[in-house]
């Protein structure tokens, strides 16, 4: 993607102390290989921060850490994690997402090409989903004090003039609770790698960008109530902070949640529920039952959300926030987890 | 400042995995602590990004990872300077601080009486500038794989309408370059403590926010040409950065530029020179020469500019981007340094 100088890597194989220093080697480190990632203009180098001009009045402001680990998992890394999630955030406020800030934190010693490849893989992140990152930073910790990298990255969306507030606060009794696609896929994918597990087939993340299908939603005048995407603590965790915050409650059918088979398979051996587990690239939309067809409609014409499918709805608070219709006709409460069950997802 | 439950930190004397894990201990903590420090809105709570009305349609945007060791230094913390650090970035792209996102990397193990410090201290840093922390994220880390705490902040600022592009590119030569008070004190700060000296006088850091003259000299209608605050690697660094930038060389006047009698010592004793040491409530400003008078008296009404003083010019490209003439009359080339005298001072 980028042309990095070889010579630069050959000279410094590994990330030092001095690399983050202010100095020359700071310097050289952002001009050979992060401005020529992000193919920074001149007016923008070197500069305390970006100027923006917003057409609309109304922005979307959001922020991340990502401590993922390990860095590169199968379907992903912490690279494109970090420009997805930030820009799923946006997305999920109703934003098109515009402009991404990127702060790395870098353990000395970890090897310059492990750094080339997260960069490479964030600027084809950024352009697969028409973000800018507009300004930067870069601090370096002592070898022990960080775990490879970690990254921080903010994202500036932009809203249309006429969206309407996007939020739990918005939904209401009887709207249709619609899920993009399977879940459970990051999680797996992250703790085969951890674990050193191998399943008959590789489970791969879900990472996505969801700004493409919720552009569709809105522009096609949808009446979005709520929308948020499930990371840590999976839908489960979601759906308890949205029925919470709405005083409301959220009952879903089981037999209508999508899991792929080794996702069910490897959430056995190890004793996970699937709706408690991480995802990277799926997202919960709830909109008056009316819409709920077309939603799933436009939904499924993307790619990463051709899984979609109406999983529930919004009834009056019960005995919890969040309940489940099983398979064999009883119901049970899906409860919001303490911590989580895999730390280090994302 | 906040009134936190006592009862939250007794049950939770330090920070666990569990309280980075999107579940009932993430939400205890945000509620309990952090959205208590910020008087987050019901609307804005639990939400993925917070949605702000811009009245100008530039905006300045910037980032930036705080990793200072210790947490805890003479004249400061990690809270404040996460907040001044990044509300001085907009100020010198000539914005209006507005709107902070915080991100937080917390190490398991972490007592939460310091984490508590340090949210209050951020939460009264931001009253103090006007900003609001709108947005955040927290990510907690396993036991050594932090040190203590690390945090990011992203900030947007709004620019006047008819504020013209402040940055290297348009500095010209004749110029005047003005310092906004004496150097050095921050990274002597922290090196005191670091390494347990103690000098005669204790050594406070300079931190401190300069959105307020900042604020003043463009609402007076100073024509800036080029603001800079001086961070890692010091006065020397930023200006031949901008220098280099802009294609011209910087003259300093060696006995004009402001150094504590204490720092003076301590850079001695230690070997460093002060010029290089790292600052965070200093800025350089360069403005077209006839207004420098009037840009120094402005700064100067505010106590965190008291010293502000001309030190030198904008010259021609020579033999070096930044040279200094000698309080004996000689010439010296103030190079930029590889790498940091200091590492984790900010």
């Amino acid at each position: 993607m980028s042309v990095v100088c070889p010579s630069f890597i050959s000279r410094y194989p590994v990330v030092t102390m001095a690399h983050g220093g202010g100095g020359r080697l700071m310097n050289q480190l952002l001009d050979e290989m992060i401005h020529v990632a992000f193919r920074t203009t001149e007016d923008s180098e070197r500069h305390d921060g970006a100027v923006l001009e917003t057409a609309q009045e109304r922005i979307a402001f959001t922020t991340d850490s990502y401590v993922i680990t390990p860095l590169f998992f199968p379907g992903g890394d912490i690279g494109e994690l970090s420009i997805y999630g930030t820009v799923n955030d946006l997305a999920m406020c109703g934003a098109m997402p515009r402009w991404i800030s990127l702060g790395f934190i870098l353990e000395e010693g970890l090897p310059m090409l492990d750094l080339q490849r997260v960069v490479d893989s964030i600027a084809r992140a950024a352009e697969r989903c028409g973000v800018q990152v507009v300004t930067g930073d870069t601090k370096v910790v002592e070898r022990g004090k960080a775990d490879g990298l970690y990254i921080n990255t903010s994202g500036i969306g932009v809203l249309r003039n006429n969206t309407p507030f996007i939020g739990p606060a918005s939904i209401k009794e009887g709207d249709a609770v619609i899920l993009s696609g399977d879940v459970g896929r990051h999680g797996m994918a992250v703790m085969s790698v951890r674990e050193g597990l191998s399943f008959s087939t590789t489970v791969e993340s879900d990472l996505a960008p969801l700004s493409g299908p919720v552009d569709s939603l809105i522009g096609h005048g949808l009446p979005v109530h709520c929308m948020r995407d499930l990371t840590r603590g999976g839908l489960a965790s979601s759906l308890n902070e949205i029925a919470s915050a709405a005083g409301l409650g959220i009952n879903l059918c089981e037999s209508k949640i999508p899991v792929q088979e080794e996702v069910l398979g490897a959430c056995e051996v190890l004793g996970f529920d699937p709706l408690y587990v991480a995802n990277e690239g799926r997202m919960v939309l709830i909109l008056p039952r009316e819409a709920g067809e077309e939603a799933v409609s436009l939904m499924r014409s993307f790619k990463m959300c051709e899984n979609a499918a109406l999983i529930g709805s919004v009834v009056p608070s019960g005995i919890a926030p969040v309940t489940v219709k099983t398979s064999v006709g009883t119901s049970r409460v899906l409860d919001m987890i303490s911590g989580d069950q895999l730390p280090r997802i994302c």
